[in-house]
């Protein structure tokens, strides 16, 4: 059975915790308390020596972290998993895009609002996520308002990636009223079978 | 032919060339300069909705973005490309290490002091750079230490994703002699056939 080593309330840890409950697969939740150092411990620095959440530990007691890269490992042969190479790239494509312009924007903002009530000294920085969150928003909203997923017609691992921390972006304070093609594609993976939410 | 839209400054364009220079394959590169908002104009805006370079243009006019999404097409179907499950996430895994913590340190430390010469007003940002960089070369050191490269025997596109901003990290005041084994690794990616430097 799969070990999750995560935290309910993180973007990344959901997006292994939907892909399971997707596949239908066992798998058992070990927390992990991030503000507590526990990703700093010895034992912890053995099974991701980057020291973050989420970890997927194998039977054998292989470890795997980064986020994206579990999705790829854990959708391998199901229909989550592009395998067309040009549809396979543009799939790490945004899987990348997430990590890259959309994590380090929407997640942090939403971190400092929601986590730390936007104390004072933060402002200045919440402000300017807030600035380049709306641009990695805006596209998506360009693609999704071309295709009904992320890579065209079909529900992928580019879309569990996206989602997790888009579906909980007002919480960093983005309105996502000016994105209807982002409020229909929410809507959309929601209606997966298998979906989870994120504190069920 | 492949076109390259990039930078020759750039260690996420670098990865492309240098990936390209490897499996000896023809392209033509288009420079673009970010300073002067050539990412931004509508035309390129078409290319890649995320203003960012390097994009791979292939010949029937299909755009592809993201550095590690490109090198992932690419390598495709070459020893550049490991798809046993567990080293395939592997090689994904460090990539995205490469995205999330070890390119907005380093990369954006070189910038401030090869590009900008380490202005007043940007001193207190840097410094915390320096700490998060050293944290993801220590990462790096530790794996090194154990295996060749970064996924075990197999030269991957892991290294190329790595070794883009890892070689010219001094550029950006970090000192890798506390790291033999990161040295050693640089020494062998340059030993690869078909090789080719930053600048060259």
């Amino acid at each position: 059975m799969f070990k999750v080593y995560g935290d309910y309330n993180s973007g990344n840890c959901y997006k292994i915790k939907l892909m399971l409950s997707l596949l239908g697969a066992q798998y058992e939740w070990v927390p992990v308390d991030i503000l507590k150092g526990e990703t700093e411990t010895e034992a912890f620095l053995e099974k991701n020596p980057n020291g973050k959440i989420p970890v997927l530990e194998l039977e054998d007691g292989t470890c795997l972290w980064e986020s994206n890269a579990i999705l790829n490992f854990l959708a391998e042969g199901t229909p989550y998993l592009l395998t067309e190479p040009r549809l396979r790239t543009q799939m790490l494509q945004w899987q990348f895009f997430e990590q890259y312009s959309h994590e380090p924007t929407i997640a942090v903002a939403r971190f400092i609002q929601f986590y730390l009530g936007l104390p004072e000294e933060r402002l200045e920085e919440y402000q300017i996520l807030q600035k380049r969150g709306y641009k990695a928003l805006k596209v998506m909203e360009k693609q999704l308002k071309q295709t009904p997923f992320l890579v065209g017609e079909q529900f992928s691992i580019a879309d569990i990636a996206l989602y997790a921390y888009t579906h909980v972006a007002h919480e960093g304070g983005f309105d996502l009223s000016p994105f209807p093609s982002i409020q229909r594609w929410l809507t959309q993976v929601q209606q997966q079978p298998g979906y989870v939410g994120m504190l069920d």
